[in-house]
């Protein structure tokens, strides 16, 4: 029998003691032996509740358990995650996780101790809830390189992006929708600013590469500005808007980033609608691959993590190979990116004349005729020369990026 | 060093030793040693190609050549190769293979047979292409019972399903056009009669169950008799049509069929267009996953073959579990299944009324305003009860069953 200890009882630790109970026999049948779920770490107690006998409010009572051989960290944040998870791996026990913020600030640091330790590091749940994308980037798709990741891995904006598009509601009115539906937080920067998808694009890119790619690197923009005209403008042209983190993978740097993006309607991820998420691959011999899932949600999310301890039960052993080295992926730089643009523009057209002149040919739009407006969409320029324009321009009101 | 064998050079077998030769330092780096190809097994000889010092004309240089671990079977057919595989696997050969007929018809026997002589028999490449499925299947999705199996299999049907859908081609002028272009074969009769997604199903459904399901009991309808006017009347219900192989698994039995199904457009699905595949997965725990790629084509299907061969390298011995055992998997009496049908019925609706007294209550389509006829949707009714009410009811021209 193995001994596992879940730190924070929260939506996604008690989700972990779900599964495990509701598929025990499943689970004991592909492990080889039962898991016992033998110590809860919470600040709270929790009377009535399964977990009442075994739940501690001291780490050490984890720590200096020779009998827990895997603990999951399913408490969030950052600082005291970090500290905690790094006492279990010193003390020789894998720790498994659902902790992206922490993975994204310290996984190298982790992954580190982990292979020092023999002992396991696993983050499944960290990226993609359910989604087995980080197990299927380690041991699936091994006869290819990965050239691109294109994914939609913040279900909160995708739900906001879906019913905007749909319904043709305004920002303000989805985000109330989702927080009173618990799809967003109170608090809704972490997803809607895109910093959520920008730590989970430099997971999987740290991954695809080998090194570790630093999230704050990573251009990030999120669908605050996003409108309903933009949409129409979408729809008008057969794309989709969408919250995307794309990176292109080489040898010696990654181009990354995370905004809004529009994409063809026919593109595989158009059918990513409301919460949930897929990541799109693109990869030199297997072309394109796409994993799609539930981003989020108590036990989709719990069963990645359970999934993980299977892996640590069932292998305790560190790795032969690091997931990603501390060598830092440097990102390139964001100015010089080229990519076309699609923009609105307050006036008539006599100014496309202009822009394009700064801009070089330009394709534009009359659909969907809003007044006093029009719509342009430009061929391939770097960010920073797009950037100057809307600087130098103020009839500039959005700009939206157009996917390859 | 690992020395491999590939058996059969046509277009997988070549493109496996591409895949190793292409990315032989990536793959040597995740293997942990260099995998060299030692011998090519064909009837033909190569003069010119890369192999030609290698291809040899004996299977018993192949089996008695004690330096080959892993022998990639890429010959496709049943009887010849089940001989080789089988003589492999009895000589401690571990043995990867694309051939889905292969599997279907004897791979509980060749699984068995691995398992005696501690080998491996791997069959990535035998569903899906490049699809990492049956990995996913096997170690990916470890906390959840897979209750549901939902998948577009075929990508030579689902290339013309797409085309005749999106063009309003009929059935004959898409396979010419499919046949053109090498997505379909000059007898056609695999694909479109839907035997290749049939043993496609077998294998993912035994898999799932951990039990035979012989591919021989699963109902199986093709795309021959699906028309422009069927395509019409699902546009015009917001609906796709494509050949679906469904399979729901239940602890003592599955329910099992391929069959053009009609399924809405929001559907996940409704996004795999062309040539690809894509399998959606329904569990307890982590709800609807999807998986997305190339189903065919050289370098995908290689890809795949070449996956295999790594994990055969990296854990030769067997596993502690079989895939599936020899006890096999009840597949249900189809004609007791329930669900609903869309018909198109030629008359005028006078004939709903009699046809209504038989099947229950109708939806009646009057779009897309065909002459002299009309469209039905059934509620839910037994196989049985429609089959006899179309032979008995010659006014109804064409039947295409609704996805749940």
């Amino acid at each position: 029998m193995a001994k596992i200890a879940v730190m924070g009882y929260g939506t996604v630790g008690s989700g972990v003691v779900e599964v495990l109970r509701e598929n025990g026999d499943l689970i004991a049948e592909r492990c080889g032996q039962t898991i016992e779920v033998k110590k809860v770490l919470d600040l709270r107690d929790f009377p009535g509740d399964p977990v009442q006998e075994i739940v501690v409010h001291d780490i050490n009572e984890i720590v200096n358990d020779d009998e827990i051989s895997v603990v999951c960290e399913t408490m969030g944040g950052v600082g005291i995650a970090t500290k905690f998870v790094s006492m279990c791996l010193e003390a020789g026990k894998s720790v498994v996780t659902s902790n992206k913020a922490m993975v994204a600030a310290n996984g190298t640091k982790l992954l580190q101790l982990a292979q020092k330790n023999n002992v396991r590091f696993l983050f499944e749940a960290s990226v993609g809830g359910g989604i087995p994308i980080i197990r299927n980037l380690r041991t699936c798709l091994t006869a290819d390189h990965i050239q691109k990741i294109f994914g939609i891995v913040n279900g909160t904006t995708n739900y906001m992006l879906t019913k905007m598009y749909d319904e043709g509601a305004d920002y303000a009115a989805v985000l109330k929708e989702a927080q009173d539906k618990g799809f967003a937080e109170a608090d809704p920067s972490e997803d809607v600013e895109g910093w959520d998808a920008c730590r989970k694009l430099a997971i999987l890119s740290s991954i695809v590469s080998g090194k570790f790619v630093n999230f704050e690197n990573i251009h990030t923009e999120g669908i605050t500005k996003v409108t309903p005209e933009d949409m129409a403008y979408a729809k008008e042209m057969g794309c989709m808007i969408r919250l995307v983190g794309q990176s292109v993978i080489q040898e010696d740097q990654i181009h990354a980033m995370v905004a809004p993006m529009m994409f063809d309607q026919e593109h595989a991820l158009s059918g990513v609608n409301m919460e949930f998420n897929a990541i799109f691959l693109t990869s030199d011999m297997l072309g394109d691959t796409m994993f799609y899932g539930q981003g989020a949600g108590k036990l989709p999310t719990a069963s990645a993590v359970v999934s993980d301890v299977i892996e640590a039960v069932v292998s305790p052993g560190a790795v032969k190979r690091s997931v990603w080295t501390q060598e830092e992926m440097p990102v390139a730089d964001f100015g010089a990116e080229n990519r076309r643009f699609f923009a609105r523009v307050s006036g008539d057209e006599a100014l496309a004349d202009e822009l394009g002149t700064v801009l070089g040919s330009l394709k534009v739009l009359r659909a969907p005729r809003i007044a006093g407006e029009f719509g342009i969409v430009t061929g391939k320029l770097a960010e920073e020369t797009m950037a100057a324009c809307v600087a130098n321009h103020p009839e500039i009101i959005s700009v939206i990026r157009m996917a390859d």
